[in-house]
Formats: C-alpha cells, sequence, structure tokens
C-alpha cells in the first residue's frame, strides 16, 4: 500500500494557506494576484514531485505524470470564496500532490473558478471536458466587481493561450477529496464520507421592475415598491417548496438589492439570487416548475413585474460504484465503523470530470460544518487519514 | 404687493443645478465638494440682494436682513438626495433668495442634511434649534460610507466653527417652499398646495443574526438563514401593518442587505431599513406596537434573532393656521380654483423649525410625481406662480 508523507502533506497546506492570508482562512478570488500565485507555487510543488506543470488559458493548472498508465487524475480547484476557508479545493489539489510524492501513476489538476467569481462557475472543469465556449467566455464577468472575464484572463497573463483537453483514454477515474462543508459527519461522530452523488444547483436571477418613488409623497394604493414585489415572492416560496421538494432538496437566497436602496426612497428596482439543489432530476424540474408558477402567480398579482432568467443549470452527477467500493474497502481498513456513504449537497468539479470518466469524492468532516468563511477548519488527524484513505482507494482501484 | 423676477427665480434655479450636474438632475451629498460648492454659491447669492451671509459648524448657509423686523425666516436645504433632482430643497432656499430680491424682511437659511446622507438626519434644523448634541455628532456616521460626522466636517472646512441658534422672538414666522413629491396636485390638475401638517418618520433598523454556511452542505432543517428569516418578518408587516394603520399612513422597506450576499452561501446576517410615517401620534405610536409585537413573534419562532433600533422618532407638525390663511388668499389671488390643502407626507426642515416659530408649506405639483430620482421635474409656470404666492403671503402675513 502507498505511504502518504501525512506531515509534508499538512506542510504544503500550510504553505498554500499563507497564499492570501485572511484571519485564519484565506482570500484568493479567480485570477486575483494572490490567485494566480497560489498557481504558480503549485506549479513549483508538481515539478516537485516528477509531474510536467502547465497552466492553460482558463488558468488550470495541470501535472501530467511521466510514467506509464494506466493513469489517475486527482484534484479540485484552488481559488476560494471571498474571505474564505484554508480547506476548499485546496484540500483536493495538495491531496493529488501528496498521491504524487507516494508515488501514484496520478495526474494532478487544479480546475479554475469552481467557486463562480465569474458569471457560469466551474470554468477550469467545463473547459478541460469541452463544454465551455469561447462567446461564454466572451459574455462572462465578475460577480464580484461587473469586470469581463476576457479582461481578468489578461490581467492574469492568460490571454491567448490554449485551454487543455482531457486525453480521451488516459484515465481510469478521478478522484476528489474535499471537507464535507455540512455538519453529518461531525454530529454522526464519523471521520470519512464516501460520496455517492452530487446534487446539481440550479441557479435563479429573480428582477423586478417597479417605481422608484419618494417614500412620504406616495400613497400606498399609488406605490410600485420593487422591493414589497420581491420579499412577497420569497415568501411564496418559503410556503410553497417544503410541499414539493425531496428529502433532501434545499434551496437559498444568497443575495437581495433594492435600488437605489435608501431609507426613504421606495425601491425602483429589486434583484435576486435564488438557487436550489437535488440529487434527482425529476425534483429539480418539480421544483423548477413550481417556482415558474410562484413568478406567474406574482405577475398576475403584482404591480412590478418580475423576471426569471436562469443562470445555470447543472446535472447531478453520480460516482462510480467500482470506485467507490475501493474507497469504501480502504476507509474500513483504516477508520471501521467511522465512516459512511453520503450524497454531497454542494457542487463540485467531479460533477462535470464525471461526465468523461468515473468519478468519486472523499469526504472529511468540517468543524463546526462552517464553510465558505474563514473560520472553516478540519483536524489535522482526519485531513492526514483522509488522504491516506484516497491514496490506497486509487491503488486498490488501479488494481481492480 | 411685492413682485417677484420669475426669470431670475428660473436662472438662479438653473445656475445652482449646474453644481454637480448629473444627468437631469444633480448630485449633492451632504458636504460633499459639490455640495460645498453649492454653499458658497449660496453666500454670493444673499450678499448680491443684501443680506448679511454666513455658515455655521453644521454646513448651515444663513443669510440675515439688515434692516428692521418683524422678520420672516424662509428657505429649506440644499444637498440632494443621491443622484436625484434638482428641485427638491433647493427651490425652498431660492424661493427665500427671490423673496429677498423682491424686498421683503426675510432671513434666508440652508438647513444642513435635510436628507440624512448622516445618521439622525435633519443636522441643520435640529442644531439651529438647540436639538443636535455634540455627542450626538460625536456618534454619527454616513449612511453612505460609513464615514464619521467629524471627519465630513473637518474635510469640508467646517470643523470648530460655531453652531448658530435661532434668535428668540426675532421671526414672526417661517415659510418654506417645496415640490409636492407626490401626484396628488397633479392628478387633480391642481397647481398649489398649501400644507396642513407634516407627517413624522420613525425609521428603524432590523438586524437578523444567523448562521454563515455552505448553501449545499446545510440541510434546511439545521439552516439559521439570516435573510429568510428577515423575509418573513416582512412578509409579516405586509400582512399586519394595512390592518392597523391610518388613512394616510404609509410604510416602506428601503434597503435589504444579506451578508456576505453570495449566490452559494446561507446569509449569516441580514440588516433591514424600515420607516413608517404618519401625521398622528396615536396612530404612530399603534405601528411601533405592531412592529414590536412583529419582531417579538419571529424571536419567538425563528433561530436568527431579530434585533430592533430605532433610528429616529420625530414628532409630526401642524402648520400655522394665520400663514395657511395667508397663503390661501394669495394662492386664491393668483390661482382661483386651482389650490388645495393637503398634508406633507415627507419629512422637511418646517417640522423642526415649528417647535420654535409658526411655520407653513407650500406645494407645487411634482411631473409625474417623480422625486428622489433624477428626473425629478416641474413646469415653469408652476415654479414662478409659487414663487410670487408664496412672497404675497409673506406680505400678507407680516402685516396681518
Amino acid at each position: 500500500m502507498p505511504q502518504i508523507d501525512a506531515d509534508r502533506f499538512l506542510q504544503d497546506l500550510n504553505d498554500l494557506r499563507k497564499i492570501g492570508e485572511y484571519k485564519t482562512g484565506v482570500h484568493r478570488p479567480t485570477y486575483s494576484p494572490q490567485d494566480m500565485e497560489s498557481r504558480r507555487w503549485l506549479m513549483d510543488r508538481l515539478a516537485e514531485c516528477g509531474l510536467e506543470p502547465s497552466i492553460d488559458g482558463i488558468g488550470n493548472v495541470y501535472g501530467r505524470h511521466k510514467g506509464n498508465g494506466p493513469h489517475l487524475l486527482v484534484g479540485s480547484h484552488i481559488e476560494t470564496q471571498n474571505q474564505a476557508g484554508w480547506l476548499d479545493g485546496a484540500l483536493g489539489v495538495v491531496a493529488g500532490v501528496a498521491l504524487a510524492r507516494a508515488g501514484l501513476p496520478v495526474d494532478v489538476c487544479a480546475f479554475a473558478d469552481e467557486e463562480g467569481h465569474f458569471e457560469g462557475g466551474f470554468l477550469g472543469s467545463r473547459s478541460i471536458i469541452g463544454e465551455l465556449s469561447e462567446a461564454e467566455i466572451d459574455r462572462s464577468r465578475s460577480r464580484n466587481d461587473g469586470q469581463p472575464l476576457r479582461d481578468a484572463l489578461a490581467a492574469a497573463g492568460l490571454a491567448g493561450k490554449p485551454r487543455m483537453q482531457l486525453e480521451p483514454g488516459r484515465h481510469k477515474g478521478f478522484f476528489e477529496m474535499h471537507i464535507e462543508q455540512g455538519t453529518q459527519l461531525e454530529s454522526a461522530g464519523l471521520r470519512l464520507g464516501v460520496v455517492t452523488g452530487i446534487v446539481a444547483i440550479w441557479q435563479w436571477q429573480l428582477r423586478f421592475q417597479g417605481q422608484q418613488d419618494h417614500a412620504g409623497g406616495t400613497t400606498m394604493a399609488e406605490r410600485r415598491d420593487a422591493g414589497l414585489s420581491a420579499v412577497r415572492l420569497l415568501a411564496a416560496i418559503d410556503q410553497e417548496f417544503p410541499r414539493v421538494c425531496g428529502p433532501r432538496s434545499v434551496w437559498t437566497t444568497g443575495h437581495i438589492a433594492l435600488k437605489p436602496g435608501a431609507p426613504s426612497i421606495i425601491p425602483g428596482e429589486a434583484e435576486v439570487l435564488f438557487q436550489f439543489r437535488d440529487v434527482e432530476v425529476p425534483v429539480l424540474e418539480r421544483l423548477e416548475a413550481t417556482l415558474r408558477s410562484l413568478v406567474n402567480e406574482s405577475n398576475r398579482r403584482e404591480k412590478c413585474p418580475a423576471t426569471l432568467s436562469q443562470m445555470s443549470r447543472a446535472t447531478p452527477a453520480i460516482c462510480d460504484p467500482a470506485m467507490m467500493a475501493a474507497m469504501e474497502a480502504a476507509a474500513s481498513q483504516h477508520a471501521a465503523g467511522l465512516w459512511q456513504r453520503m450524497p454531497s449537497g454542494a457542487g463540485h468539479d467531479a460533477q462535470y470530470i464525471a461526465k468523461r470518466m468515473p468519478a468519486s469524492m472523499l469526504f472529511v468532516p468540517s468543524i463546526g460544518g462552517i464553510s465558505h468563511h474563514w473560520a472553516e477548519d478540519t483536524k489535522e488527524a482526519d485531513l492526514a487519514l483522509g488522504c491516506q484513505v484516497l491514496a490506497d482507494a486509487a491503488e486498490k482501484y488501479l488494481a481492480g
């Protein structure tokens, strides 16, 4: 069985943590100077363990194994949410480095913008499977500040570079290690989760058009308050979604903006970012039908027309049974009784890579379930255990 | 009867409009370079028509009549909401200049920050009647960018200047001309509104404390979604307020902020700015009791505690009957059948000045009712008519 150097693995993680350090977490938005520094750091690590490093026109960093196959692909993403945690994404990439250091025949990849700082999101994993068009790159803008993606790529020195594609037949499968980003493992006292499938996220923008007016001079009957129409629709979603959702569906309003947003002005416009997630397409379709029906109802009742736009529509991914079996065997060996099967509620690069090869994921616990926040953390022992189980599973699966 | 020079009056208004020009409106937030330029412009105009100009430590610009009394005080404010209209406030100040030019014994004042760019609002009119403490100035911050008021005053060159107080007994009354900021005059085909009273605004901040988490990894049952708790409370207000309000009450949610405000993160905090307005204290108290009861209910039901803070609590002002009678006589003379009595739904400096002397207001129509927006406008003929009626009313009231 391959032996992971746990100290070296944790050292790599802590070295990477220093790039864009923010409190106990990090701030490395995609294509920022900090993000690009972390990509250069990774290329040095990949070279160090004998892989051939490269970076492509969308920012994917790839370390290619120089020996014979069969090969595995291991990785995740390296940029972070704003002022977020040190492990999300970074863990799966550095685990790939650890497997390479342990002598396993792996290619390691850090896929760009899994976190969706730019419209569309998952730019790197979608690009490497051939599902990101030049036209979409032309259109996409930063969700942080509106900067066009093309400008960000140019500023990062990536303009004009070719975009790499997966080599058909090169990989027997893709492994992604990740933090759970929830409390299920922790609250059950478990240390590992073998992922059965990855939910799809369907992301929506809702815009309400009202009439900006003085909050004192306009009677309640005269008003066209875009914010109020938004609140009413969100309250209706809160009422209706529990009646049609699946057992593990989640839905979230992450952003509400009233324009102009001043205390004495009736909002003339409101914008809402809303999403839902599930592992089953029929459930996702039922939630979509309910959302569309509530928007139609709003447009029949309210004076402020609502416009619904779908911003992304992913496909749920099912993890590969043979890879899961290899992971379960390794988990039982190192942590008998301390692991479970579970779906992933979050989207991951693996859901796109799964379109081209068998894919699987391994979760380690998140302390307090905290994620997408600088306080995100995982016990060192769990990080080391997860990486060793990943290595063993990789060897078992290659041998299978 | 005094004769207003309508061309000069409109020229003054249009000259002022050029300072901080934005589309067809203006952008002059309190103490901004544009705002300070407009205050210097006003001091030149006051000197031009024989008044003694000065500016005080809160930014109030005052033109003191040099002759014998009895005197009137005429004015309003000169800063604007962000990217807002050219008449709101400016009209009442420039009307004061026009009355001075016509030889009436008036002091003219532009009160600072009626628009409430800084916490507390109405800084100038509250200061001049002795109801703005140094401690409040120490605490107050910009609602636009959080800048401390003290820093803004220093940057504007006002630090250390004394704050003027009204001279007891100097003024027989205060006249404020203003745009209606609603559609009641326009939709009734009228040209003037004699204001009967000014509503009070009670302004509130609501904060909801939840737990920021990943939107995929956290089940619906586990979540503490601060944004959802806010939406539920706002929906409850929307249900309950129509049952307890007065016939002319209005209530407005002008601002909602979810933190961190990203699509895939459960909001850990939500902030709402909410206000209501009425002319009657018992109605205001009933609305407050309902709001407090809904917040208590929210805190019994929801996992995200809500904190309610009152940001301002004004007193409704009743206009002076003798001043109203003078205005009605002048209105009947110049525009018989084309005026009405009406309350003011918006807050105005007059509500504070009314605590120290008889006060009254005259409204002219707002085209389309638009206000607090750069498209705000009023017909030139209505502006000129209003100013002449104000002048005649001033003379009648002084003679009475």
